[in-house]
């Protein structure tokens, strides 16, 4: 892009204060438009990060992006906090387990072959796991969804796993001992991203016990994200997701 | 006992001060003499904790052990302070993987039905899992191993767990993310002594990271030594074992 | 199992799809039976981590058990919550220093002899030395209380140490510094199961400083459970228990 | 293949003991078995993590690869252990920065197009980068360095970001503060695969200021492994390389 | 100054008993009277940490500062207790987002040239940033402010450094992975002053991530106050820049 | 004790059994009754951790102490709590800073000379400070206060040493850095007992690093006790103040 | 001090400029002055910290304390560097368990009446304890020793405890659980010191469990010294044991 | 630089690619050019961090800065690295306290006015102490050293504090308790850098300890940079001296 700029500045299609100003656009704005162009190509919707946000700084946000028909995801948001943003942009549609707002203001050019498999170790991990879920769909991908499968008892786990196995990455969600993407990575052949959830009491120290777990897995091809991350793993699985539906090399 | 002499002093059998040497006697001697007791009645040796203690030391204790014929083992205790006590004391027999000397100064009397698992998680979990073999052996307790079954290949857990499940008792040592206790707890209806071991590297913390999954377990009847504590592990075990051989109620 | 089940297809009685079947179930349904056979055999109830379940969830699993009259045991159940639960299933009886709520849905068909000794440190050390009380007791086993006998007047725990020493096993709860488990099982010949719990302030960090202690007990003999969780403490007490009551080697 | 062993047994094809020890051999034996098809087919080494191992044990578990011409990767091994093994296995090479021995025992059949990046903050951070470097080269994948572009000297790095955007994915190491990760995951759109490094001192405690910065990127698309962990980095790398390079869906 | 005092007493113009209140004196209120002539002379306001102290207690020392006709600045107010103090004081005026409250009470007599510039990552650390903004601006210097230019996306810093690198010192403030002063660091060449923040969640630890990712910086040049600490940021800022503007030599 | 016991029962002044319960006595009840004679002899008051107590809870312990004309301190009383207690209880006074319930029922018999020397940091250490000196006070001991002398002005303090000096001993109170102990053991000749306070944020991490300060500090004579454990420093100085005012070898 | 100086000078006994260099000597050698001055009164020989110091560098500050007849007490010098500093310097005596150099010049001029106990956990503990016994015996004070009376079996303790409270102060050692303070600190009533030491594995994190614990003490009237500080929990007990035999109010 | 560049496009003076090269030279080399012109301008040696680099390595970047006749500074050289690399290079002067090797290949141009000061705590701190000391000399700034005046004898520190705070900005390096910046910094009224040592034992934690007492400080004014970081500290140092020393607004 620099060089496209340069030679029209050469060839004096271009002043170089009107460059400049190109150039400024690229590095400062330029950015947005390239995620824009992003949105409409893979139908990948804007990100806003709800936790410690007032509301009307989400509203503002979510218009701007409203006036470019970009498809909106609004992570960690509380119940009430939803309830003031719907009132004034009621085109959300509020998932209060995921803590997700969604607003689809266009529709996804792209369609994904194949799905991604979200695993969780307990019922109190759900809030994580739906958050990752709620976050791949956002982004046009399939999930299939297999919770409560937790190491202690190995059998719910193996039960479902040549369906777990035929994805092409699988995100595991788990909080206390943290045990289960290291069982998953053994038995699948396929990236595993592991997030820790805060699930847990006393020595779980918040989700210390878990992290420090998934870090020292054993089983190969197992990355991690942070404590409660549930968004974070559902992208890096829709990152590795739209590799394998497109020729990208 | 504290009754039984008091009655005596009230009968005269005792003055008052044979009685106080007595008790003195039991507080403090005594409960040596409780601990030859056991041994003889139950084949339990002394033992002495090595580490940190000077070959003179062992040596003077365990000379003062072979006088009343007692079993002795010693932990902890590496290779070169070992060539040294053997000079000394060639009676002891030295296991240079589990790091323990073990002197039999008599035949045990008792005979203990069943055996105790002792599970390992990999190659590099072979000294604390044989420290704790080699102590439930010392008490005449038969242990069956199952060494390098961790949870990235669950299969290889799965394929002996028949076997596992029929012990009275199993002791599961691994390190790095610990997760083995949890799915062995998941699997078996006895009592897990859960061994969290070292052997990691960067975020396994010299075992903090196995030790906080294993206190965090989801799965029930599990209980938690400190790290690296082979013996510690095997010495619960073999307290269990003893209770399912005895009709102690 | 997987040997009859072959067995039943060698000779034509079971087809490979049912086969198949059978084996999903036995790996998935077939671990909620044996557990219904437990419960009915041994008087075990299954139990429910109360905390962080929403009431209809507790509810509808406590309902599901109903239908199979099963005794049930919710542990970490707030006041509030509890409240809740009281008014849709009055059959429960909940205890507010426990956290438990218990319902009874058959008589128990064994009789354990004998009795576990639950040994706390101080008054505030109550609620978790309850949970591990009532957990025991629901498990059919006789509990003898043993409470505020902490460490800093180690004379309230002599007085009772011949009653402590002749039980089968000994939960010991203990917060702050929790030296109390080392002393016990410098006194008491049998296996010491060792509760942290969060009682402190400042450097007791919400019960670290206690859970140390007691993973780097002197005394041989004691494992040890998260802090605060005094179910898990009664879980392992009631299986040695068991052991002791049974001939099952 | 549970259901093919089934249907064989239902046809007479298979006793009921055959499909046991079958089902168990898959189990069991079956594991290395899929193994071997896998280095087969794809021209993946088997790895031997070499840290804590024996020389001779190294030794052992080599030669049985080579009885199959399995390709062989040894991580982890100290250049004193490695002449040891050099001695007796000629054949293979041995890396002394990267710490990693390779032995070739046949051609790969893939043949992956694209790379992937390997980039790492500064020079003392090599033996880590190295060892993903090789690690990826040994599974047949075209790797590129960008050594030494730490987030001290922006420019280092934004000089060679176009390259860097081209490869499907993207490892980056760095020690000390960690923050390579951050920025590179801001400026490419495929996955990040961070390895934090014990490369430091004082209040870098052993990698662990870089564990958590990578953790809290607030950059998407990273996820993060073990401290020092290169060759976890590269086979969650190769991994995603070799999705991009198949029609997996 | 105690050689002015001793040459007083030795010249009889100050007895042994006054010289020694003057010194007493000087030890004690001297230092006060110090913080006067300082603040009349530099426009130096004094500064109230108003966190943990009662509105009656800063109300009481506001007035002792407004008898003296100080300026007077008060951090860490929150809502509801400025507008308690501002019912008494109405003089104040209260920053919500900063928490700072500020009185002006005498024209400040110094006027500095230059700027320094406050950067902060994202938006969620506008609190902090305000923090030292609205500080350093009580203390009479100029503030730049370039916020939410978080290294996730180092273009948005590229478009601004130029601005930044002309001030006399920066004030970096970031959260999360705190990795925005090392790059900010690399690319001016005068001191900047990094304030880690306790934005973010799970592994952030409260600002621990941020606050060891910055004692690590491999960037020369960057010193570290305490969490949050955007006053300690600016005051050191501030006095930097005022030795900029002194001839101090 | 024991030995007197013995001669009685040699002697036939005393039966066996009751023996056995004059030494049960001794270890349970005798506590409780040399904690009375000591209270008589000394003006000891016993004292009561309010702290997790229920108000019922004390009001009854109270009861049986003012039984026996016991002088009652309750430590960690919040307001709301001594509030239901002076309703029942009206006897006792309450110092809301020192969160303290004292109740006289009778004179102290013993009158120390001299004083101890209570320091604290800063004004937000005053809660602490004042449980240490209001529980001096109780214990007849009087208490001269040098508040707000932190290190950052060392001449509030140097103003003061003097006074300081000549206490028996002092105890010092800091919270943040927590440097005033290591100043202060300087500068007097006398035992210091150091009390960090969790008064801080960010990095002090709860008064952690107070705690650290305190452990390492270079002046000799300095102990430290638990965070905001104003009690237990006050207590330990009334103990050496007592070996100070009597003939005790 | 001061006092006197402004005295003179106003009678014309001294000039300003010698008081000033009278005064500056108070503040800096006047404080070496005070220490001869004490040691000569007290006995106390002058303490250096040999850990990290040259022998060269010992040697000097020996030498310059030889000339002034003083006593010299080097702590924490390992038995090579023992060996250095005693060719140069034969009078000084050597503790290799102590880690101790003691050099005795005059004769002490005070007899101190009682002793103090020096009760440790565990023969590995013997270092610290008797560089905590040494020391005070360097100070002119008697030690009891009571030595392997740790807790797990706490009859060794009660066997001696009437002697141990006797003492006017008793410092408790202990590494592994610490418990040992909070068991001597309940049986006796004179001020503990307790010293925590690095003794242990795993979980004792190099003392930090023990600190913990002994911080976190239930009992009254402990203070806490740093990890393996026998040397400072000795200094505390002398001071204290000077307050007892000296009429100090 | 941007805008020149395009304008010589503009004008034809430049080709498009030619300024793309000059761009990327900019990105690139121009970094270590402008490092150049730095060099000649302030006499600032570039600096080599020593610890962790072969010899070797030194020595070619040595001898690639010799060419340009550029200062080297090159730290944390042990001495054993530094014999090799003087055996090459015999122009280095090396310094085994600070481990410093420095080559002057050019006088420098730049004569500061005013010193800053070093402090130290204790003669153990001595090597940072030195490290900050030769850095800030070899960057032409004079430098007086105040070491040995840490806080537990605040008089030796006092002695000193007029000639201390005269300085244009203070270096203060502490280990253990680390509460020297605090002292410093409530004494004089420039700028204190704060450098935590790793002098200590026990609670220490390697400089832990010192590093949050310096981040927790209640004086203004003092920022800090990581433990044992002297080069850092002086850099920051000399960095604000220059700024005293030049008109830069």
């Amino acid at each position: 892009m620099l060089e496209d700029i340069l030679k029209q500045v050469e060839k004096g299609l271009l002043t170089a204060e009107e460059a400049k100003k190109r150039l400024a656009t690229f590095e400062n704005l330029g950015f947005a438009k390239v995620d824009h162009h992003r949105t409409k190509r893979q139908g990948f919707p804007e990100v806003i990060f709800g936790e410690g946000k007032e509301p009307a700084h989400i509203i503002d946000i979510s218009r701007a992006m409203m006036a470019k028909n970009e498809n909106i995801l609004v992570t960690r948001v509380e119940l009430e906090k939803a309830q003031i943003i719907l009132e004034h942009l009621p085109n959300f549609s509020y998932d209060p387990t995921a803590r997700i707002l969604l607003m689809k203001n266009h529709e996804e050019s792209v369609h994904y072959q194949g799905y991604i498999s979200i695993v969780c170790a307990g019922t109190s991990d759900l809030p994580v796991a739906e958050e990752a879920a709620k976050t791949a769909e956002a982004y046009g991908v399939e999930v299939r969804r297999f919770y409560d499968v937790g190491v202690a008892g190995i059998h719910r786990l193996l039960a479902h796993i040549d369906e777990i196995r035929k994805a092409t990455v699988t995100v595991v969600i788990a909080g206390m001992e943290g045990a289960l993407p290291s069982v998953v990575g053994g038995l699948v052949s396929h990236p595993v991203i592991a997030v820790p959830t805060s699930i847990g009491y006393g020595a779980s120290f918040n989700g210390l016990s878990a992290l420090l777990t998934m870090l020292n897995s054993c089983a190969s091809g197992i990355s991690v994200v942070n404590i409660d991350n549930g968004f974070g793993g559902a992208y890096n699985a829709v990152m590795i997701h739209r590799i394998a539906n497109q020729n990208n090399i």
